[in-house]
């Protein structure tokens, strides 16, 4: 498949691999780069040296296994679908439960549009807990948790590099709400990973189409395409016309965890008018989303009637627009938000599915002038006592974070993030280090995101340059992401996980060595810097860049001076 | 002029407006961006309120003055012209110094590319010492140093905020050598900057053609390019033919300081046979660039030829172009590096024409992997020899910086590099925190330089998208300096520039008004800000943007909150 002239079929010079588990029969996927061998000429006598292949973090799914014939019609393989049916704590549904999902299947004019294939939907059965967290307390090591401990450390065994990420501290972070394997037992197309302070900085992107643009076939791509450059998780935050189906196509193809607001699509259903939202139409929702296999929901329930007095101290107000749609309908109502007061039943419905909530910050600061402010900071305590609901629920969490903040003011948010919601994983849109310049705001919020993850932020989520402008096109969503996994891996290296500097020295390597090719495959945008280097060049192989020309080459003359040293 | 379908003459809703000396006879540059006002409507009655400009940095120089028509084959305004006339520690030379200068001059058939008027150089009389630190020592508080201190202040003064930046303020520091003014007395183009923690964080952008590509006029464009979009200095790092003519026209049409490598050109003149470098010949082309008008030579003397075995521990060696120069001559003649041993005499030249020293961090590291280690600070002490060598001549300051550091890693380089050397102004190329990202390295190195910058770094260097794969084009050194200018300011908010959140506040209140244009026109890049939002949108002023579309827009739903809380 091609997408913007890019083979989203294949990494250049690279082969998909698993590492099969030791404690389950899994596959764990990543990508191994191969490099070429170094050749030096020594005395007239060409000499080469073997340079080991360096394996990477690979989120693109089977869409980059050649063994795999990807149609997205049919949807990927439902690699976890083996796990799950073997579980005894789970049942499938004779039917879906939503009594919107069930008036949508009985629409017949949405056949042209509805993805083919229908699952029976499985949840928990009655009494049983069945979530990540659940079995990691009750001392279980689920087959997610090897996956993930297989996937976070990469090729570090065979290169002698020592983690303490093994599936029991996987098992111990997930029990202890540290961690979160975001793994709804209705999308087994996912490939599990993990989202905590120990492991690595991941990063979600946001797709959806809005009432202005786009299309079902352009929200799959976008989400290949997002999962093809590094997106670890994938929000769906439309707002349009048949959400319901649109979402059915993105999870069947979808080979990372899915997360939407599903307060979203709940006003939809009462056509954008926030007074006639209810807990009912909203509650009919999670569930309709919990069966199509949604991984985790963005909830609003921090949003307190009481503060909504406190944003008229602010210079943007509420920039959450989930935020904004449950205070305005606290105030209109006279009453406290839904979510907050049906906080104990959502976390029912939850569990059941194995969805993680995560926490949205309804009142994160949309401007510098507002970052810190009380009504941000009381949200966050709100935030901290839901936190303590959920786990009483088995459901895991995920807190949701700023937005603007300068950077002196960061640290302040990740240390009370941590002491307000006891550790849960902390999950940061950014934060934008300053205002003043959209257009670019995938690099004003890569500064800021890039030392709230080192700081301890487990979850980074993108910005794109057209932030604030308008919708992302691709292009946007590659140059979001790709600003967004330097963010993450600069924060892995800061935070020093075991193996994250391999793929670095193995690229200063190459770079020294005048290795071209090596340096375009081990980038984290090979199309990129092949095509930036081919402008310019004439032959791959030049001992010498464009940068300082054929007489001025550091790097050149240093390999010089370190032969005559060496002699 | 237009530049890449760019009008580089002017920036929209913006006047260029001069701030008059109270102790000096100087007019200040200033952006005033105007806005439009607030419309609101309430019950059925128009409120119009009025918004006060906003006034900016502004480092385009006369370009974007209508009342100046600009002939870049006459130059620039002489602005410092008439106040170094003034002076009787100067003197002007009958014709230039040296001997390269003067074979140039001869050369008839370089009549074609020369820029047409001559000015006789200037010097400091015998005795006498000139330089901005030799004179803000003797208590003189210099008409650049006024200047700096308005440019500073933006307009602080009439919003009521408190600065400690004053004339005064400004000479203590350049005396005790924490802050430079960079200006050279042959280069009265320049309008004055300061460069210093205490001060906005300034950033360089480096144009130079290459043998390969690049010719006079481009060099020009990119000059008069990288001043609209806000670099604070420019270096020439030209390698190719003809550097000297080239030099002249930029230095004639360039509003900003200029530094240079001078050992680029030194080597030319050997034909690039390091062999061959001398001092006679660098000495040479020290006065030759000096008496064009260079504000400040980066000068790699800190490279020793003792440190030189240390190289092969690193895994990148050098990657300082001017270190490894200096290095291969080191071990080459079995000498210390010239540049070391001849200082003095160095900084007696400079001392003449004030010329600021950068001292080069030949040993900057050129990966995560060489980051830190003892090559790099062992010559951080040898350049901090040097700063108390140079201020001894009064000489003015910058310290070089890397380069390629992991986040957890650049504490140590601000807080080594304030104690190595002096409190001298710290000068650092990014630095990149990750090497994995070539076609990004705008990015990776905007994520160090806005926390080394915050940390007290005084400039930024800026890298572009292109760093490691080619030369930029203009369109990578907007994207370069955007980059920058976000990290520098960011920087600024961080330590609490007084005024820096006063663009900020405009352009958030701006949003959350949908005022558009407003918001285009305070942005860093204001017509890129705008694009983005046309591409999407049929008509400027919907109160919505494509985000979330007319129903789910968070900024009108909470000022309608607002709005209902109010009454």
């Amino acid at each position: 498949m091609k997408i913007n002239d890019i083979d989203v079929r294949n990494y250049p010079s690279s082969e998909k691999v698993y590492i099969h588990g030791k404690l389950h029969d899994i596959d764990v996927p990543m990508r191994r780069i191969d490099l070429t061998p170094t050749v030096k000429i020594v005395n007239g006598e060409k000499l080469t040296r073997h340079n080991d292949p360096v394996y990477v973090y690979d989120t693109s799914g089977v869409y980059t296994d050649p063994s795999v014939t990807v149609d997205i019609n049919r949807g990927i393989p439902r690699t976890r679908e083996k796990w799950i049916a073997a579980r005894e704590d789970l049942e499938q549904l004779p039917a879906i439960t939503s009594e919107y999902g069930r008036q949508r299947e009985a629409d017949k004019s949405l056949d042209s549009i509805r993805f083919a294939h229908r699952y029976a939907p499985r949840r928990a059965k009655e009494g049983c807990a069945v979530t990540q967290m659940a079995l990691a307390r009750q001392g279980v090591i689920t087959p997610e948790m090897e996956y993930v401990a297989i996937r976070e450390n990469l090729n570090n065994e065979a290169l002698g590099i020592h983690s303490d990420i093994t599936p029991e501290m996987v098992r111990e972070e997930v029990a202890a709400g540290r961690a979160v394997i975001p793994a709804n037992i209705n999308h087994p197309e996912s490939e599990p990973m993990i989202i905590g302070r120990k492991f690595l900085v991941k990063l979600n992107t946001n797709i959806g189409n809005s009432a202005l643009s786009s299309g079902i076939e352009e929200e799959v791509s976008k989400a290949v395409w997002s999962c093809y450059w590094g997106g670890d998780t994938l929000m769906d935050l439309s707002t349009g016309d048949n959400i319901h189906e649109t979402r059915e196509w993105i999870i069947r193809n979808c080979p990372v965890p899915m997360g939407t607001v599903p307060v979203y699509q709940a006003l939809e259903k009462v056509n954008g008018d926030v007074a006639k939202l209810t807990w009912e139409i909203y509650r009919d929702t999670l569930i309709e989303q919990a069966e199509q296999g949604v991984d985790y929901f963005t909830i609003h329930a921090g949003v307190l009637r009481r503060h909504a007095d406190l944003i008229s101290e602010r210079l943007t107000g509420i920039v959450s627009r989930g935020g904004s749609i449950m205070t305005q309908w606290a105030v209109m109502h006279g009453e406290e938000n839904f979510l907050y007061t049906h906080f104990d039943e959502i976390c029912e419905i939850l569990a059941r599915y194995d969805v993680a909530v995560s926490l949205g910050d309804g009142m994160r600061p949309g401007s510098i002038h507002d970052a810190n402010d009380t009504s941000q900071f009381l949200e966050l305590d709100v935030l901290g006592e839901l936190t303590e609901k959920a786990w009483a629920h088995g459901v895991q969490v995920l807190i949701e974070g700023p937005g603007h903040v300068p950077m002196h003011k960061i640290r302040e948010n990740m240390d009370r993030q941590i002491s307000s919601c006891h550790e849960a994983p902390f999950y940061t849109l950014g934060p934008l280090t300053t205002d003043i310049a959209p257009g670019y705001d995938h690099i004003t919020s890569a500064i800021g995101a890039a030392q709230i993850a080192w700081m301890g932020t487990a979850m980074i989520c993108y910005v794109t340059p057209k932030e604030h402008l308008s919708l992302p096109n691709l292009e946007d969503v590659r140059n979001g992401v790709i600003a967004y996994k330097i963010a993450a891996h600069a924060a892995d290296l800061a935070k020093g996980h075991p193996g994250a500097q391999v793929r670095d020295n193995a690229m200063s390597r190459a770079r020294y060595e005048f290795r071209w090719k090596d340096q375009f495959n081990l980038s984290l945008d090979p199309a990129r810097a092949r095509q930036y280097y081919v402008e310019s060049h004439k032959a791959e192989g030049d001992h010498f860049c464009t940068m300082c020309g054929p007489n001025f080459c550091a790097m050149r003359i240093s390999q010089s001076v370190a032969d005559d040293c060496a002699r």
